[in-house]
């Protein structure tokens, strides 16, 4: 990853919100859209100075965002499958962000091992939620937050339930249903994006 | 409007999307909700150094988290009512920007007027939405973003049209629909955010 | 109840969804909306003769409009408040339905002493939901149907948790979210009715 | 179409909203959803006894439901397409209904020499909305109503045009936004029915 000044910037603005289609993708690969992406970074209230985990980071949109909005911060992007890493390393190549580190490993078994404590954790896909809740809290610093999306209701419960046993304060769940108007054809319709529920909780200090 | 740098931020994080309980308000005074705030403010795609409008600014919530994302910036708050023109000023006080011009004025009529010509134009509210975006238009630079949003039928018309008129590009229309998880007593209920369109154009070079 | 066959009907027409201003209303007392309720009823799929216990009836809106649909079926509408009990009955005057029987009584402990098993039973609100649902199920007959609502994430968790252990088959989950065009002052705004869960199973032969 | 009344019902409820796998489909023909649908019922209202034009009819569902819900009136199902009229017949004999009558024509063009002048008219599609409109409001009976759908802005806006020109009472628009869980894989997801606005209005007496 090396920056490119020469390049003009694929994202100069100061507002988070890329535009999806200026992301590399694979077909398959899961890319939180534009709009719940806004929302989850709010949820995060990202400080300008410190460490986030982005677990099942997918095509790499939050961490993109992240490094950019932050560029004090360092973002760990944690991904099982090293194809996937390939994509999120292109995505940060693309927006020439440089305080990114790709990590590739399963989620819980890979967290304990990793070098920096998180201030903010976020969990946009994992296969065993509660474990990795459960994981993530220990390694989380006091005051730090932790947002995790589901689309299911088993990942509402367990994320739900994670969060009341972890006893984490200041529970915050929103349901994003955003309609966008698309191109079909020669008409423009107006289309749902699929309902992603947002959960986040505090570590007391 | 003067910082004070021995108290600490009331929004510290690099991230918009201020908690709703953190600003002052005023009866009857709309207040854009957070959730749809970040969406408004990925809509104008902001630059790192620039000048917003905000028209119908309101409770003054978009110009305080534009102001705090692009120090850099000059944000124009115009707002007719001269009571709601003091909320806003005690926002910006409240998150202590300085690179807030509040104008105490009628949109489109103050319009013409302004000192500098903006990169950006957010409104909220207006009662002459079409004739407000026509003298917008005027004024706006090239390249320059409009972002307007409504929750009613004659506005989605309205604007929908004065942007065909202008010949806008890169329309793009978006209906937020969010809810949110609240207490209602002992209980905790899931409650809808009413519906918001979200209408952006760009202006040719 | 009598029926007053001097007097028009007043709603004649034989599709359900009745204008929500047609019902007498108590303060306090939450009342299903036209557009949720034609969704409850449909996923009730009610015979033309048999046997409805409505839990949890408040306004009584879900059984006037089955009693309407199902001349031929009984509806008992279980309310625990003797003055929410008055207003279901008030309804059903207005609407002339004689096959309505009231019971005023606290789910689940009055379901055991009910004369008539159900083939459809609607539970719209319960303090012990999880209860209230094996109780109902014992007394269900075969090839019955269960429908219930919830608007809390621990009405889901504990519907669906019930569903689950009590085996039942073609569970269904749906989330109704509807907006609406209301008058606010001079102006139209879409508004947002709270979203409601809908969650429905049907008891093995 | 002939009654077979050896063989049990199709859909033999008293309610509405016939589960959607029960029609039978063509590739590409769209398929109003039963959550719509019963949404679309319920602002028709639909008298006992009565005449329903239902003009782009596609896949017939609205036909089918209004035919078994008011058994006394008659259904005309309008649609251009000599494919898709075959399947709307096809359905109208799967459910066993026997007053539906398939006109094969094009709207606005066809309906003035439709027989029977109606008292409900449903318009599910149609490339001049708003010719449409006029035409049939020109057939329909003193305290006739007309629902219209749409997912498109401009099917939005001839609609409401058409509606007010034509000085419609008791203007009515929703918009349906549904989810439902569905199945992905070993998984369930939430999923967001494409959102349609309903209009509806009455002509005077």
């Amino acid at each position: 990853m090396t920056v490119r000044p020469d390049k003009p910037a694929l994202w100069p603005y100061a507002t988070p919100g890329i535009v999806d289609s200026l992301f590399d993708r694979l077909p398959g690969i899961p890319m939180t859209e534009r709009e719940t992406r806004v929302l989850l970074l709010s949820q995060l209230q990202l400080p300008r100075e410190g460490v986030l985990w982005d677990i099942g980071a997918g095509t790499g949109t939050i961490t993109v965002e992240a490094a950019l909005l932050c560029p004090a911060s360092r973002i760990l992007a944690i991904e099982r499958d090293e194809e996937v890493a390939g994509l999120i390393r292109r995505n940060c190549d693309r927006f020439g962000v440089t305080n990114v580190t790709i990590v590739e490993g399963n989620a819980p078994d890979c967290l304990a091992n990793l070098a920096e404590a998180p201030d903010r954790v976020i969990i946009e896909g994992s296969q065993s939620i509660k474990d990795t809740l459960h994981c993530v809290w220990t390694c989380l610093k006091p005051k730090g937050r932790v947002v995790a999306t589901t689309a299911s209701l088993e990942g509402l419960y367990g994320i739900s339930e994670a969060l009341a046993e972890l006893q984490a304060r200041n529970i915050n769940v929103v349901q994003s249903a955003v309609n966008r108007l698309v191109q079909h054809g020669t008409r423009q319709r107006l289309s749902a994006a699929d309902p992603i529920f947002i959960l986040s909780g505090e570590k007391l200090e």
